[in-house]
């Protein structure tokens, strides 16, 4: 799925939701810690339940890494299981010299074949481009993330401008803005006019709504352009939306609500 | 292993040469093309070819991930047949928000069990401490990298000083010299000096030796602290050596010549 179909597909479904499937085995409803399978039962679930509220699904790779080989399978499965009407991203913040970075593009453009995978910028051009190499896929390259620690550097003064504006400004010269988006984090929601005067028309995927305390009203203010331009991101809260035997149900519940709350904001 | 074993095996061996295991399935001798098993076969030959003449490998992760479920298995199994006499690290370049940063911890620590895991910097302090939690287990934070786009935002002036200057002393303030190590590419020999004022005691992994040009005796003569104090990293120079049959030989050749060279600036 390239941008023109994420577009449309936002205008149909009404939602600009991203559902982060951060699935933590310690975290599965009881009846399912003990399935040998859970983690994709659970993913399962949680798709055929949000999926008419929903345009993307994030799968954060840290979850399934730390599972090992299993962890690699489910991911591979879960990402197949994905209808191809929702825009994937391999949540995986990669970044390397050139020919390192390469791999990783092949990883999650080829190997696993995800329509976006998120970029660290830190080690410059040579990192990012290998990624920009690929068509209909995307890099979102990491700008203003929704943590404390965005203070340590993202938010220090390099010359006449924030570093994070530094990335958004250099990094958005080396592709469109149909091969770049970039992560800006909810809790930023002051900074997002300013962002929007540095990069008009990109897609912002846009984490920390929830459980980590962003306001999606905030967001969609400073942040919408004339295609939306938004991909707000909700893990933890609806994927945990609830913890018994009824946590499909929850989840839908919870994806339903954000969604009905985007149209709002789509309609303005 | 922790880093006062690894400072003794810098003494015993008289090396401080890390060889990065950079195995592409595209790069190995013909002999091995087809072979079912071919990369763990290639990896474990020169992992005996080379044992004797350095004190650490590098795994780098992107070759292995880009091979899907089966490259994750292999990665299993060299780390595995790597000595317990050698410091193993995971170059994966991680860094996320706090609690998914714990699951890569867990991961690279656990999972699979490496001494040590590189990190990126740019989320901030609760995108590195999760690795520093761990005893007796290493985080090694980019500084300042070995390729072209270092320019982009490493290199850029950030208030008093470079980027890559404030992300050494932010960063080692939230660790030790045993928990925490910096990458510092060999290509920017002519920072050493600087580095060593403002980090003198951490160990210094350093990669571009070799392929990407750096220069042995500089990164000695300015990076050199009194426990050594640097990792120099061959990758493609040692593994790829020769592409015949013979590529164990010639990457044991490789391998003793940077030893050999090394014994003579340890001993000044």
């Amino acid at each position: 799925m390239n941008k023109k179909q994420l577009v449309a597909a936002i205008q149909s479904t009404q939602s600009f939701l991203c559902v982060g499937l951060d699935t933590d085995i310690s975290k599965l409803p009881a009846h399912l810690q003990n399935h040998p399978d859970g983690v994709f039962e659970f993913n399962k679930a949680i798709i055929d339940a949000t999926k008419d509220h929903c345009v993307s699904y994030k799968i954060n790779t840290a979850f399934y890494e730390a599972m090992g080989l299993k962890g690699w399978e489910v991911m591979e499965r879960t990402l197949h299981y994905i209808p191809d009407t929702h825009f994937t991203i391999a949540d995986a913040k990669r970044g390397d010299i050139g020919n390192t970075s390469a791999q990783y593009a092949r990883t999650f453009f080829e190997t696993l074949p995800f329509d976006a995978v998120t970029v660290a910028p830190y080690m410059g051009e040579d990192s990012v481009r290998p990624f920009l190499e690929y068509e209909n896929k995307v890099a979102i390259v990491l700008g203003l993330t929704s943590n404390k620690g965005a203070a340590d550097f993202e938010l220090q003064q390099t010359g006449s401008e924030k570093l994070y504006e530094k990335v958004l400004r250099t990094v958005s010269s080396w592709g469109t803005s149909d091969n770049l988006m970039f992560v800006v984090g909810a809790t930023q929601a002051a900074e997002l006019a300013n962002i929007r005067n540095i990069i008009p028309d990109h897609f912002l995927l846009v984490p920390g709504v929830g459980a980590q305390g962003g306001s999606l009203k905030d967001v969609s203010a400073y942040g919408m352009n004339n295609d939306c331009g938004l991909l707000v991101n909700a893990s933890r809260a609806v994927i945990y939306a609830g913890s018994g035997e009824d946590y499909a149900t929850k989840a839908q519940q919870a994806a339903a609500e954000y969604q009905q709350e985007m149209a709002l904001y789509l309609k303005k």
